[in-house]
């Protein structure tokens, strides 16, 4: 099979919520995070770690808090858009159990203070690699960060020390009959991109 | 000339600091950053802007607030390492005004607050995908946020609104003589995986 192009790739990326029940290999989960390994950190400090839940009762006690987190911050809010990222997100929230592999990427925090905004450049980037890879390999992803307000109880679950914090949660699988890779829309480049300065 | 592979590419990212005076074509940065904005975002919000500056006069002041920002959270560290990467970024320290191209990452906050942690993945992902692209053009980047002492500066020189707040700065042009890509030290993903509970 000839390897995945990087441009490819790139733009094949998309969120992916409704995923078939199969597991995914463990083989596969060891090259996704590797490359995931891959990425930069400050300082090459490496500073992260990567905790993949597929126990069906685990996952059912994180679906439970990732729903209440869903209602609490979006699906409460009456400004919320009604279109079909909507619709495919609560799909997710309303079926979190199902999905075959959720991976917590972790970055050690120090002392169990909440990480500054700049200390996500030397995980979201480790977390990105972790969903281009898995795109390379057919999985489908989608990076969320509805389980934040039970952020507490996800890490006694999994037994996360306090001086590490989670960055996301990561939802994984191989797409269900329908979904598809690319053509996920985005704005021109040219509208969000400036010389010199902004404006220019 | 075919098109780089995805793997290849995510073993091909290292930190690169020495850079080649040449520019980078506008078209290159056009298609760099249009692969930026096919990450995610939370909600598709897309919430970036990509400020690219080489006009070496602003390329000279944002130098020496880098600089500072190196001196004062880094170099001046009695328990700083002093080993290749400490080398290497103290020589772009030094040599910041001489890079061909910096791109700030810009994200909308809201009302001039500092962004919380987690709204990093709406940034950080699509700055991963800015440096794999230019990796796979043969472009050397390196992410940094020593600007970030100065970023009120930083802001007022390139015009950066209010309601933005730059992620990071990161460095750019053809690597000089010397550099080279590939081969970026890692611990073993085996060491920073755990399954269904840490330690596990």
């Amino acid at each position: 099979m000839p390897e995945p192009e990087l441009f490819e790739t790139l733009y094949a990326q998309r969120a992916i919520r409704r995923f078939k029940p199969d597991p995914v290999p463990k083989e596969i989960l060891e090259r996704i995070i590797e490359a995931a390994t891959h990425a930069p950190s400050g300082g090459n400090r490496q500073p992260w770690a990567f905790v993949v839940v597929t126990d069906p009762a685990k996952k059912e006690r994180i679906a439970e808090w990732y729903h209440e987190g869903w209602v609490g911050m979006y699906a409460s809010d009456p400004n919320r858009p009604r279109n079909a990222v909507y619709r495919s997100a609560e799909y997710l929230a309303e079926h979190m159990a199902e999905t075959p592999v959720l991976i917590f990427p972790c970055i050690a925090a120090g002392g169990g203070r909440r990480p500054s905004f700049q200390t996500g450049s030397s995980i979201y980037p480790a977390a990105q690699n972790l969903m281009l890879a898995a795109t390379a390999l057919g999985i489908g992803t989608v990076i969320t960060t509805f389980h934040m307000r039970r952020e507490g109880e996800v890490k006694e679950l999994l037994g996360i020390p306090d001086d590490y914090v989670t960055a996301c949660m990561i939802a994984m699988g191989y797409p269900a009959e329908g979904e598809r890779f690319g053509g996920a829309g985005r704005r021109p480049a040219s509208e969000v991109t400036y010389y010199e300065s902004w404006g220019g």
